[in-house]
């Protein structure tokens, strides 16, 4: 039997701390591929790049991990390391370990995502990491026994088709995590607040910042709800954007030109 | 009662035809604010602009039609509108029209449909129009015609919370158009080839190309069927990533630590 490939990847580049640990906590399970941007691309959702050529370096190489910085986004990165470094399929893609949330809405501005869900469409099993907690002195510990746990379970259950995972761990040490839950999406959008300032040539220009609003904080079904509480949360995510349960409303509309 | 406001963007830039298709064809249901990037934004998605401050520059002005250029991305610009530009909510935001298909799977690596998803986020009913031609010379006869039904039935019947609406419209002429058809996303993937390159450096690089591949050509309630068949699809999207179907057979996964 060949040996598992594990492809992984993330938004914050090839120097994030987060990614060492990911590669560290799922090194025991297969050959480790990493393809990662070479700079941080947070919030680059599942965007490509169409109007420059991408380069690829090779950045460290073992018997066992192979590193490679992308000039790219993370989806970039996945589609290269599909095409152009790996020689098969890779059996299961990781994303991560990103420094900072990517629950409730923020799944959909991730670039760690973004390369989850790109696996998933090119159908391979694909998770993503997140701990809430965007220091480079992030404590992972708790992360990796996460991480570790997700991998036994993927490995043995596979996931259903256009169906990938978004994991979140609180910012708690190893003994204070109470446990792992699968919930859905918490309600929520972020608000935000652009921070308006007049550069050297007094011009108008806009920072942006935010907040996140949780619509439903007491609802325990929610990634928001186990975060706030301890447990890591599992969100399964699709790739197929279509809304099916809309279709019977939709269907009154009228269609008739 | 208050005049209507439509909230204009697209992904192509303030300069793109298409963008002048839709404020013509929206304009006689309300007053038009158009937000859009400088630039082109293909392939950005849902991205967002982290690390560099934003600007907007107002280019156009009309008792009728505003127009911003925005330096960011599609969702940068319907952030910035709504927080800076609109003293209220608009009542429709509409994006497009695209220059190029946004059907299948494609809506996930779309500007134009990223600025929908984020109006949708924040409760505004949403459309997304896109034509199958890239040329600047595109012929948006028929697509005005499906912007206005569409109009008019989002004014009548809204839509439902976090489903934001994929119209996409063949290339034809006004009288090849055969209808408007309420479809799901086909099943499909787009498959990349890579052309590499070697730089006057001596350096490689690579420039992404790819081919669609629909899994499910003959399946006739798809938004590929329809389009090959001379209708316009409509694909309602969601947006909450969560995939509840998948509840079941993740709940048998084994959660403890």
């Amino acid at each position: 039997m060949n040996e598992r490939i594990i492809l992984v990847c993330n938004d914050d580049g090839y120097q994030a701390p987060g990614l060492l640990a990911l590669i560290e906590a799922v090194s025991p399970y297969g050959k480790v591929i990493a393809v990662v941007p070479e700079k941080s691309e947070s919030g680059k959702s599942h965007s490509i790049t169409m109007t420059l050529p991408l380069r690829l370096n090779l950045m460290y190489e073992t018997s066992h991990v192979t590193l490679y910085a992308c000039s790219g986004t993370p989806v970039d990165s996945i589609k290269l390391a599909l095409n152009k470094v790996l020689t098969r399929k890779p059996d299961i893609v990781v994303s991560g370990i990103n420094h900072g949330s990517n629950s409730s809405i923020s799944v959909i501005y991730s670039g760690t995502m973004g390369a989850v869900i790109e696996a998933c469409l090119n159908g391979i099993p694909a998770m993503g990491f997140s701990l809430l907690d965007f220091s480079r002195e992030a404590d992972f510990t708790a992360s990796k026994l996460v991480v570790k746990q997700m991998m036994e379970n993927i490995i043995k259950h596979s996931l259903p088709p256009m169906v990938c995972l978004n994991v979140n761990i609180p910012r708690v040490s190893l003994h204070e995590l109470k446990g792992i839950r699968l919930t859905r999406q918490a309600k929520g959008v972020w608000k935000e607040e652009f921070d308006m300032r007049i550069d050297p040539h007094n011009k108008k220009y806009y920072w942006m910042t935010g907040d996140f609003n949780n619509f439903e904080p007491n609802a325990q079904d929610t990634d928001e709800w186990a975060l706030a509480n301890g447990f890591a949360s599992v969100v399964p995510v699709h790739a197929d954007l279509t809304a099916y349960h809309a279709f019977n409303e939709l269907s009154k509309w009228n269609y008739e030109l």
